[in-house]
């Protein structure tokens, strides 16, 4: 692995908890005006509109819009399923920006400072860079660049998203790394020609619901935390 | 002021003395080779190809390079000009990194540090997006986000430059302060909206070439450093 530069980042649920965050943030807007729902299956229903959504943007269906701007349509889509009708525009604004709310993985910060004293930090999401900049400043995210769908105007796994991301750090797409807990995007980073570690978050989707995990040799790295991340790199 | 989320900064001279750092770097790469030049001449021979460059991309007479690409060029001229014809390909490149490697004025660590608590902090330069992330790796600049140039596809003074800016950090105009030390600069990103902050850098042209201070009220604020513009903000 020598040569590689720069980690590039999936960050929701690779960096943080979004299921968990989405959730609290929810609970807290919601549970005040006599809504009771299960907070968790409320994330995941806002989550599962998301894949869709991308996927007109990425099949030209509609022009090229921000994630913030899918997340508010969803989360319109959302609440007329659950039944709730009492948000003002403002207040379904706020909600929507539970997304910048995220809160890392408890081995994130502590692995991100190891690994920027050797590399460069990139996000390579699909979340927009006002998004990005909020939840790093919030929870402290050291990224040394905000890259990914906003800059690229395409969202992953599309080859552009990882395309502009090598172009811009300037580098060879071997010289970067993609980290993710998705298989999907780690796919379709190495199919650009980024190296690939799989980062395992067995809570992602909650404490009911397992992701499988890939065969071993199926990516460059297969770790457990981004503080085996840093081990495994600086070996 | 009230409503200023973000500052948006012009780096070459605001932030970073790249006439004293240019001439470092050309001296520690040239003089070993033999080569006596007046080094801050160089820094300025090779800063007087700029604006000349950067004009035939935003005339549309070729298509978007990043500044890398456009400093290596003008590099080539001024050597050939200066009658330095004995570096190789891959000296010519390290040189022309000596743009990454610029240090910042004194007072910009403190002030950024005491900028970055209340507010966003983006660079809005024409260096490409790798130039600024060595810079600020070495230096320790705390940037939330890389804007400019290469994420817009457009040059400052060029409008998309500005409007693009703000419309990743998902700002109105005038809710973005630029930040720079050239009233060109400020007065592009006037006429887009933001808000301006005119930082004094005397010693950019070196010490026998004063800029001359724009007239008092011309921007909405007028400062001396990074500090006092944060005192400015503070109150």
């Amino acid at each position: 692995m020598a040569g590689i530069q720069a980690l590039t980042f999936d960050v929701f649920g690779t960096v943080v908890d979004w299921r968990g965050s989405v959730a609290r943030e929810a609970e807290a807007l919601l549970a005040p005006k006599g809504h009771a729902l299960d907070w968790g299956g409320f994330a995941d229903g806002w989550r599962r509109r998301y894949v869709p959504a991308m996927g007109r943007v990425s099949r030209g269906e509609r022009p090229f819009v921000i994630l913030d701007a899918l997340h508010r349509e969803n989360l319109v889509d959302l609440l007329a399923e659950q039944g709730i009708g009492d948000l003002t525009e403002n207040e379904i604004d706020q909600l929507n920006l539970a997304w910048h709310r995220l809160d890392p993985w408890p081995d994130v910060l502590e692995g991100l400072a190891r690994l920027k004293r050797r590399f460069i930090l990139a996000t390579l999401s699909n979340g927009n860079v006002r998004l990005m900049v909020d939840m790093a400043r919030r929870a402290g995210l050291p990224w040394d660049a905000i890259l990914g769908a906003e800059v690229a105007r395409a969202y992953k796994p599309q080859p552009e998203a990882y395309d502009s991301a090598a172009r811009m750090l300037a580098l060879r797409p071997a010289e970067c790394l993609m980290v993710a807990a998705h298989p999907t995007d780690l796919a379709a980073a190495a199919e650009r020609g980024f190296r690939t570690a799989y980062v395992a978050r067995p809570l992602e989707y909650g404490p009911d619901r397992q992701a499988r995990r890939p065969e071993p040799g199926t990516f460059d790295f297969q770790v457990e935390s981004f503080i085996e991340l840093a081990d495994a790199l600086e070996t």
